[in-house]
């Protein structure tokens, strides 16, 4: 009950951190571009990413104050890639959680650079040193070169041109089973996994803890993917996914081992990984 | 003809670095990735940007195998900002520098993620230190922040903005003046003066001297937006450009101007303004 108030609060707190940073302050011949990317971002999701790079971070001993630019960033990196990947020459989207997508309120030259201009704007975040200073500058130049490799063309972008662009209709079994895993890893696993480092990054943990919550971090991402799957078995009928490929049963199995794995590297936390953990259990009661 | 070598060398230096930053080392369903990528880069153009940078950094002390990742981290933003603004969303190019543009080589929804590869890619070696790590954390993080601020939302992505989704056609001649102001100075301008200010950021240099470069900068980057729309006069042909609003010769006279304004801000660097004043001439040269 406490822990989900907590998650309530910081959603709030990234909301409106997200809105003043898109504030067009000074806009003239550019609103357009501030009137996109709002659309794009608000009202948004549960926004889980950024709540794991604030949990992380304060597993760490970093208050969500100082952690707020970075999980801000996260959002903003997983917010362009839905816009750019809703486009007609990727998945050709119509809408998005029940409104129109970007393209089709605002026509796809704005959305591609609706996209950019969040990207770009992650980037700025990501090299804040939060409210009070506290981040070291060596720490947050550490966090945008993991950010950018995990969201680069060996990461996000590298798993959406496998899912997209790479043909596996044709493919043996053996060969599909890696292409699933290689789209699963990256597409969506590597920004989570990037969540929860980065909170650890950005709070100057030593290397043990870094390992563990990259460890944690790739079991979420993973199970949140197979989770996400189950819930889109008719959509993605025929699609290279878990679900479809190693079945429902499986499936869920799976995801429970991995929420129960996540959990077990974050025994070096003691109780400071409550709330690491409970976002892990979130996870898996999704899928039940 | 020192000054010419010095150039042809970093050219080359620059060249090399880039296919080595974007080399496919591990790539395996992602491959298409990196042939977008590398199309999108090569051979490329005169590498004016990089090449800036490298001159404004050695003016400052630092040496070019330090500032090549950041130089490249600049060329890789000019070439993402071509390769989206070709998408038929926005010019609608099927040509740039006599070949194909990388939508009608890849297909629009490669041309998309090619772009957004280049720009994730350009802040990850933005936030690099150099060969020897000679660039202080802390000046690698602001060097990234104004960066992001120059290609962002307020600047280089601003001036597209303003320059295809703003009409100006039935304006009035002093606000069609404003908006080809705003574009000139956000849509080229800022990624220049980008390009030499940050020369000097990651090169520690103080305030009188940074102030210098942006200033040099910024009358560099609008001469040669001048120079370059008098040189596509024909095809530009009732587009809002600075000689269609101004005239030809205007355009000339002021470019000129521009360019000795320019190198007088250099005087403070001494002897060590040759290469920047160099470049200031060769903007000029091009328009006579």
């Amino acid at each position: 009950m406490k822990i989900e108030k907590v998650f309530a609060s910081w959603k709030q707190l990234i909301d409106s951190a997200l809105v003043k940073y898109l504030a067009p302050r000074s806009a003239t011949y550019n609103t357009k571009i501030y009137d996109s990317m709002l659309y794009a971002i608000m009202p948004g999701g549960k926004r889980i990413r950024p709540i794991l790079l604030l949990a992380a971070a304060k597993a760490c001993g970093l208050g969500e104050k100082d952690a707020l630019p970075a999980a801000c960033a996260i959002e903003l990196a997983h917010s362009y890639s839905l816009v750019h990947d809703d486009l007609p020459g990727m998945d050709n989207a119509p809408e998005r959680r029940g409104k129109p997508t970007v393209h089709k309120k605002f026509g796809d030259g704005m959305a591609v650079l609706a996209g950019d201009a969040l990207l770009t704007k992650a980037f700025e975040l990501m090299a804040l040193r939060g409210q009070k200073q506290k981040i070291k500058p060596a720490d947050a130049l550490e966090a945008v070169k993991l950010f950018s490799s995990a969201i680069g063309e060996k990461g996000m972008i590298g798993g959406q041109v496998a899912d997209t662009f790479y043909g596996h209709k044709n493919k043996a079994r053996p060969e599909k089973e890696k292409i699933l895993r290689y789209i699963h890893t990256h597409k969506t696993g590597d920004l989570i996994e990037a969540s929860v480092l980065l909170g650890g990054v950005i709070a100057g943990a030593p290397v043990s803890k870094l390992t563990a919550l990259k460890s944690y971090g790739r079991k979420i991402g993973l199970a949140f993917q197979i989770v996400d799957d189950l819930f889109d078995l008719e959509e993605d009928a025929g699609k290279l996914t878990y679900p479809n490929f190693y079945g429902q049963e499986n499936s869920r199995k799976k995801a429970a081992r991995l929420i129960d794995e996540a959990k077990n590297d974050l025994r070096l936390f003691g109780k400071n990984s409550q709330l690491l953990s409970a976002i892990a259990e979130y996870v898996v009661d999704r899928a039940n």
